[in-house]
């Protein structure tokens, strides 16, 4: 995720918390990756975002050649890859006379190599396109660029040599790095469909390229941890790679930098230094409840909780201190709350069901741990917000919930409601029916509130729905040519993105990687 | 000098000569400059090239601000320098949420931080444009670039931060090299006129920041030791600098590397490991002898003399093998000798008198190293290509030495046969006279055949008119506003270029620096 607005004013530290999180980084496994074939980009209005690519040229057609001025060609590595590129180089023809002059075009999908990056007109900055300049003095030379890409595809530019010489290349390969190892992911039960096996893969590679020295949201882009893409990413952490210090890193990291009196920021930064972000979002405070209850049920890490809990607690408190005198969430015409990336969703009813969510486990945690005093508070809130969600943002002729001023019925609502769990089972199963069948317009726009409705449906038994909904959406991705799941997919859209052009979407993003928490937990139940 | 052709085969090395010249790879002499202002450069009709600067900014501004989305701003560093740019940064704002993408353009003149290197279109390689884009994906960063900068105007843009945080820079500096001590430059004497002490002055500069492990023909482009700029360089540096060991290395780099029996190349690189250039040029090849002889005559080292001699031999035994039958030098169409850049010019006169050039100073060699064997074949060979001259290149008509079967009169023609001394005195002072009230069309299109022609002059015993040509034509780039002299200047064609773009000539050009050697040699003698 990628966000513009926010507006935090003053940041506590914990220093004990965000020294455990340190002691934590990670390891992380290195393989060396080298490209598959040589392929060019064709414009094909069959294929996903208008472009495929085709074989061009035998696997070492590369490194029999040499390039001059103008020349360039794609490798295809074969499969999504976060990690560092590392060029041989030497001349050939007289000795070099002139430095070599080479653009590195990295791209995740075939238009980032196939479409021209001067064109770029997003609101996200343009430096996070993966395009690199590079001149070389002295050849021979081995060069080890010093940033990580993300990519499958490398095109390379030779933007100048000189008329005396040429280059050739001796060596191209790619470093890669995940702190997620993959010898622990427990395979799925023989005879399980192809067709869960191939999307569990690349759900599981998605993860795997996320996972860094945190659970990042996107390798591309943002490269940060967001606990909303953390509290997915866990998910589907425990039931694969099992790296649950990462999660314990994440949440240390979040309880131990927080904001405007004890809020988890939405974001935090791992360099130069731990640093929390500036956003604050109202549902992403309440998340670290929903995170630290997920990642007590997957250890029982006691000592954890008990140290975190004050955090958890804060963050309900702070969230119940915007209920208006009815015990219903305020709105807010600004960028509070995320819930999914659509411009006209009214984020108050989402709100108030995530606020629901996040008691609930709070109670669950608070009683876990035999504070009595905090579980009676949380109990007696959790009734009061529910009543009044029940009451206020249902609207019965309807048979919605309603959201903001304009009682707006939005997908999301819904969703949530039933994720919190606020009517009976039937209710959560005849209001999902009612969703699809009335099929409201304020739709989903993101892998990140799909999970949400698949979730739902697992949740409401309607476990053929959620099946076919994953197949829709995810097997869409898949068909698509999806190496990793993508941070946006509308089907309808393919050039959708939220930050003004499909170049800078992320096409590896952790809160798409669930589809193998799905099929793991729901599914593939050997 | 770049160039394109020449075509060699055989390399041979001597290995201890390259050991020498290794052994002697000079200190560099480090020192850290500012930017003293900020500027804008200016279309103006008057200026040289149509483009001046003018004052913006204070000095300090860029220090007090901080820059987002495709701000810019150029430094003026005051002089031009040679060197390693150090920058330091920081991000203003919220945290910063994605990558600093910079462009960097190096200047020496304010062409090149004016108008745009995209649309650069000449023939020497893109490459040597000074442009760098550097991604930094953490700040605070110093940022030490590794290569090496020729320049006096900086220009930074700053492609893109993000909408959520600027860049300022907390630090701007370059640490210039050279090999030359300006500590041991003799002071002129106390009463020279400040043209003189101004024209001084610059070619030192130019000298100095030509000076760095060998004396490179120029430090934004080529970077390399070419024999022809080596010999005026070294004459100007016996006046100055007095780096009498950086003569020496280069001999022996030059003597110890050579093509195809032992021809000494016009050019040798020094990395990535010590290479002679695939170059032979008649003219150059001869200028071991001359660039041998200057070196003996300042420094009096007997064992570099001894040592070298047979590669000086060796270099006019393979040049009287392209004597015809007459003793005249076989011409050839194709580009075998430098003279000039002029494409027009006819080279067999003028090589016939660098002939006699290197055979002279090759006899004094023989007859101070005593022997007397191969003293006597110079002899003998002096007087033939001598007479072959005066009888068969000579047009006793025209008054003019002329050049191959179209019996081409060019100044260079004239005063390659006065520096070669082949008629009287009289007759050499009559022939400039004739040169200068004729004013034959192939004219001279370089400071380097301008350095000749000034020699000739003062030689002569035209103090008057040697003077008078420094004065137009170096007094010309002063006026033009050089801090150091440039490698291409023909007053009425400000944008001429040999290459194509006069973006790409080099504004600080080793064979431009002797109008110190002139001053100091036959001006200001105190």
């Amino acid at each position: 995720m990628s966000m513009n607005s926010g507006g935090a004013g003053i940041r506590e530290t914990n220093e004990e918390f965000v020294r455990e999180a340190q002691r934590l980084v990670p390891h992380l496994y290195e393989a060396k990756v080298y490209p598959q074939q040589v392929v060019e980009a064709v414009r094909d209005e069959q294929a996903f975002q208008g472009w495929r690519t085709q074989h061009a040229e035998d696997i070492d057609s590369w490194k029999e050649r040499s390039y001059g001025k103008d020349d360039s060609f794609i490798l295809d590595f074969g499969d999504h890859h976060v990690g560092y590129l590392t060029l041989g180089l030497k001349s050939v023809g007289s000795p070099q006379d002139a430095p070599l002059r080479l653009k590195l075009i990295f791209g995740e999908m075939p238009c980032e190599v196939a479409e021209s990056f001067d064109t770029y007109d997003g609101w996200l900055s343009r430096a996070w396109l993966q395009e690199e300049i590079v001149n070389v003095d002295v050849l021979p030379a081995v060069l080890k660029l010093p940033r990580r890409y993300c990519f499958r595809y490398l095109k390379i530019v030779v933007v100048d040599t000189s008329r005396k010489y040429t280059v050739a290349f001796t060596d191209i390969h790619c470093t890669t790095v995940t702190s997620g190892d993959v010898t622990r992911i427990p395979p799925l039960p023989e005879g399980t469909a192809e067709a869960w096996t191939t999307m569990d893969r690349i759900g599981i590679k998605t993860l795997q390229d996320c996972m860094q020295t945190v659970f990042e949201d996107g390798p591309k882009r943002d490269r940060r941890l967001w606990i909303g893409d953390l509290r997915l990413q866990a998910l589907a952490n425990y039931v694969t790679f099992g790296n649950n210090d990462l999660v314990k890193r994440c949440l240390y990291m979040f309880g131990g930098m927080t904001l405007n009196g004890g809020k988890v920021g939405a974001c935090v930064f791992e360099t130069p230094q731990p640093l929390v972000d500036d956003t604050l979002l109202y549902d992403y405070s309440l998340f670290f409840v929903a995170t630290l209850y997920d990642y007590y049920n997957a250890t029982k890490d006691r000592r954890a909780l008990e140290e975190l809990w004050p955090v958890a607690w804060r963050q309900i408190e702070t969230a119940l201190e915007r209920l208006d005198e009815r015990s219903v969430v305020r709105d807010d015409p600004s960028w509070w709350c995320f819930v999914d990336w659509h411009p006209d969703l009214n984020k108050q009813a989402p709100a108030q069901a995530v606020l629901i969510y996040a008691i609930r486990r709070g109670l669950a945690l608070a009683r876990e741990l035999g504070l009595a005093e905090q579980a009676a508070v949380l109990e007696r809130k959790l009734e009061e917000v529910t009543t009044a969600a029940k009451t206020l943002l249902w609207d019965e002729e309807k048979g919605f919930f309603v959201s903001g001023a304009d009682r707006q019925v939005s997908w999301a609502s819904q969703i949530w409601m039933v994720l919190a769990d606020v009517l009976t089972a039937e209710e959560n199963a005849a209001l999902l029916d009612r969703l699809f069948a009335e099929s409201p317009d304020i739709r989903i726009r993101t892998p990140y509130m799909y999970h949400h409705l698949v979730e739902a449906l697992f949740l409401c038994g309607k476990k053929e729905q959620a099946i076919e909904q994953l197949r829709l959406y995810w097997g869409g991705m898949v068909k698509a040519g999806a190496d990793t799941f993508f941070e946006v997919y509308q089907p309808e859209d393919e050039l959708l993105s939220p930050y003004g052009s499909h170049l800078i979407n992320s096409y590896c993003h952790a809160w798409s990687c669930t589809p193998t928490y799905f099929i793991r937990t729901y599914i593939a139940q050997g």
